[in-house]
């Protein structure tokens, strides 16, 4: 336990559940700067809130009417294995002990999303083309949920990305902006959820926030970004290079200013939509969102009913 | 642009590429916790390398003999859209100018994993129940490539363990700990891939590391845990509602100790399998990885070479 060459210590705090400090090796020694995000962590993460901003998906989830809807049911087994299960027959928990799931998607455009621009050209990056920098990024959240309640079909002008730069200063370069209108809470509702109107978001805004402002992307809660017949503004978005998020959850549960968002997703070659996870971090004093302490992750809690696959093929308690 | 109430001005560097910075309103005034993450992340991840630990999924990829291989191919229309597509036709960039692409997963264990422990067990979590702050964790790498290039079946050991704390200090608690033999390599060689013997991790490592340490998961190279024929170790983490992470890459790419990673995965609701994506991110100083000045991901880059299907479904270049 003892460290070589002066660099720092890392132990955990006896007691804590989670806890555990770094400690400089002795009085006046330098830093190990190989350890400074480690430090990091301990002092800026530990502590925060985070905040799940996607929907699970299953089948009857919203969706455009282009597309069957996804399938989801136990996974069979190709070969038979003597004494545990014939060809053909589903793993189940009751007979293998075994909860292994197969899904058909009839398109990669499901549930929250992240859009490469290989979805409007062939020329341009897929999934497993993004950089690795797709990964943590500063989170702005433009709420146009106020004027979302007095009119369903309000599209986000550059004049709300102009009032959130006068309350919280310029948007930093490189940033994930995501702009709430409370859309998503309609997500249980799939037909209400696709009904127009919805909200969108209007192309000058989105040439501000990429031309002058240099985001990374911008979020929203519908799966469409606008409800122009062309699709002006996912179409300027994917033919200049821009990725987006679409169907994204719980912006109500996140500042405006001062949080990261993570970003993840499943990664198939040359994909050419993304199924994602975003989280929101937030700092200790949001008041919203799990901490280290809440759900430390490991070990998981055991439930009191089980899974059981719905006609739906989706595990559910 | 002026802030009120004291607050931190956050302004882009003029001419710098990604560079903004936290300037303080002025001399004396308290720093605004609610942009600390901000600073933070300009402090910190702004000039940090990030290094992508996912194999990208395709068919004929390792896999286990007990399924069928993934499907992949063009998105098919649903319903006729008049002037564009026929009812059945698949969607392609030559005439519609859109990528969408369907896939058939026969199961979820495929690729680059996060297994939770609804794998195993009915009353334990899936994919959708693990908490938010599966998010951003401190890594830890722990090195058997020299073992395992003396010994294919060679299973990392708690001396293994012991011997990094020797060198680095305590595990911190909360961690994820990666077992780096370089078996990834052979990713592109399924049946040289998955052939026995390879590389594991004996089960009282694993257990030192969650009952002793208390880190979030594990995660090897190969697509088991070990070759034990009950699967004896996978079958103790499943059974004490522990997740782990199967198929990672690069991990000869990462730093032993002071990393962070990064941990995304598709969200389907009670999901058995986790199609996942793990990014690490390491110092300024590390040589591997790739910057934001390296590659910022807006805009992506235009291609030379368009994407076409291969006769597998993908699109490659």
């Amino acid at each position: 336990m003892s460290n070589v060459e002066g660099m720092r210590k890392i132990r955990r705090f006896i007691g804590g559940m989670i806890g555990w400090t770094v400690m400089s090796a002795g009085a006046g020694q330098p830093a190990a700067p190989h350890l400074d995000l480690w430090r990091v962590y301990h002092d800026s993460f530990e502590s925060a809130k985070y905040i799940d901003l996607t929907h699970a998906f299953a089948p009857g989830q919203p969706a455009g009417s282009g597309f069957g809807d996804l399938k989801v049911g136990p996974a069979r087994a190709a070969v038979a294995i003597p004494g545990l299960i014939e060809k053909g027959e589903p793993f189940s928990y009751e007979k293998q002990g075994a909860g292994i799931t197969a899904y058909e998607l009839p398109t990669d455009q499901v549930g929250t999303q992240l859009d490469p621009p290989a979805h409007w050209g062939a020329y341009a990056a897929s999934i497993s083309e993004l950089p690795a920098t797709y990964a943590l990024r500063p989170l702005v959240v433009i709420d146009v949920s106020s004027q979302v309640s007095a009119d369903p079909g309000y599209a986000a002008t550059l004049d709300d990305v102009k009032r959130w730069e006068a309350r919280h200063g310029r948007i930093p370069a490189g940033s994930v902006v995501m702009f709430r209108t409370d859309w998503s809470k309609k997500w249980n509702d799939a037909a209400r959820f696709t009904q127009r109107p919805f909200p969108g978001v209007t192309l000058p805004a989105l040439q501000f926030l990429h031309l002058q402002r240099h985001i990374l992307f911008h979020g929203h809660e519908p799966l469409d970004t606008d409800m122009t017949p062309d699709f002006q503004a996912e179409a300027w978005l994917m033919h200049n290079n821009f990725t987006q998020a679409e169907g994204v959850a719980n912006l109500d549960q996140v500042p405006e200013a001062g949080a990261l968002i993570i970003i993840g997703y499943a990664k198939p070659e040359g994909g050419t939509g993304g199924l994602a996870r975003y989280i929101a971090v937030a700092p200790p004093s949001w008041p919203h969102g799990v901490t280290l302490q809440d759900a430390s992750g490991a070990p998981l809690p055991t439930y009191a009913k089980p899974l059981r696959r719905g006609t739906d093929g989706v595990l559910r308690r």
